[in-house]
């Protein structure tokens, strides 16, 4: 099954949240009452998702955290995406995989993330091209979602490369990417530390998805991000992570921030 | 244990090689003998390593092709991993994951690939900016490979963008991501369809190591990469993946290009 842009933007309204949770569940943090668990990562997940489904329109897993566990760690993250669709069908999964391959490779990725694992996007790093997201395009009701701007220290020396017409290039980015796909299967990342470029990059891609990581532990302010971000879709994906699963009490914590944004969306 | 430069040096002076055995082990491709092996793909990957580790300095496999088997394709390639260290020791082993994240999640990413398995070096993507290569670079005697130029069809439209100086931004990841690490740590993908680039490359990076995909079946002319792209330590990993593990005769197809090689290598 898969998430359309239709069913998305009815969740939105619905919740009036544009509340993404990265599940970025790493074990050196995990508290203790998970570890014994025989699966320590999907239980704290399905605890995690138990907490805050109800403010919650996605959920992020970041691929690294359950790789870095081998075999048994891919394992739990199937667990934790299967556990997600049979209850709670409505809800976008993303996998924050950040690959970047082409043709037959690329492909492999797709099967990967749309087929193994039933997600509803990942994310791809643009760096090689329109190759890179071919083969998911291929998917029905399945999204990319394109590193543009992120919300890292180092990301300007790359990322604002400029050309003579002062075009920078993760401006490049969004002007070719949206050409690769449509606003139906093709979002952006865009880090909510650089809140004073979000009106700018709206007017680039004024129909497409934003998923936008920096909120919380990264300092992003989301008043600025949601006035400056959404569009008449509602258009954001706004991510917390640790500020969420590792806080003292995950319910308040995704309740609160889904408060905040009910008084900020328009839709 | 690990691969540092100076040992790689010495395997391309003993063996006259710079082949790189690319461990793309699509399940849909294997003969039929391997299929019915509890591990096809360990049993596969066994198979090409004792036809071709006379003649090869590397092997390389892509992650795509083990991930799209979800748990037990980890499993798969950490076997083949252990068996190539336990049995080849001397042999440089290159995870081609085109990762890319920042922070806590890249630190994941390599405690995956340099202590779940034990590779010697990841390719990675720099569009995230130094952040990304930082937790790889604090293990000693391990590899970052910075994809810089790539061989596909789709490539320029990304890296090709150029700057008022008329730089390029493929010059312009050879400029900056030599400075994140030293020619100790660091390589760059450097794509074999574009060997009239490969002398300038040699200019911007005339110490550094560059892995060469698209020998084979992507048409790369061994000659033009070897004479324009070659330095003082060899400089150069050349990659066939298809071409070998899938050819009639894989051990003849690694032979016959080490020989081709041999020709033309200077160190």
């Amino acid at each position: 099954m898969s998430i359309n842009k239709q069913k998305l933007v009815n969740q939105i309204k619905k919740k009036q949240s544009c509340l993404c949770v990265g599940l970025d569940s790493d074990m050196s943090k995990l508290p203790a009452q998970f570890l014994h668990d025989p699966n320590p990562q999907y239980a704290f997940n399905r605890y995690i998702v138990e907490q805050t489904a109800n403010y919650t329109i996605a959920y992020k897993p970041n691929l690294a955290f359950y790789e870095s566990r081998g075999a048994k760690g891919f394992e739990e993250l199937k667990m934790t995406v299967d556990f997600i669709r049979s209850n709670y069908p409505d809800i976008f999964l993303i996998a924050d995989a950040k690959r970047g391959d082409i043709g037959n490779t690329s492909k492999q990725y797709a099967k990967t993330f749309f087929e193994y694992f039933d997600f509803d996007a990942v994310t791809l790093s643009p760096y090689m091209g329109k190759d890179v997201v071919k083969p998911f395009l291929e998917y029905t009701d399945k999204w990319v979602i394109l590193l543009a701007l992120t919300s890292n220290a180092s990301a300007g020396e790359v990322q604002y490369f400029e050309n003579n017409q002062g075009e920078k290039f993760f401006q490049h980015i969004l002007n070719t990417g949206q050409k690769w796909g449509s606003p139906d299967n093709t979002m952006f990342v865009v880090g909510a530390t650089k809140a004073e470029y979000l009106k700018t990059i709206r007017q680039i891609a004024p129909d497409s998805f934003f998923l936008v990581p920096g909120i919380g532990a990264q300092g992003g302010d989301l008043e600025a991000v949601i006035k400056n971000g959404q569009n008449k879709d509602g258009g954001l994906l706004i991510n917390s992570s640790r500020g969420i699963i590792f806080s003292k009490n995950p319910h308040r914590s995704a309740k609160d921030l889904q408060e905040q944004m009910a008084k900020l969306i328009k839709i």
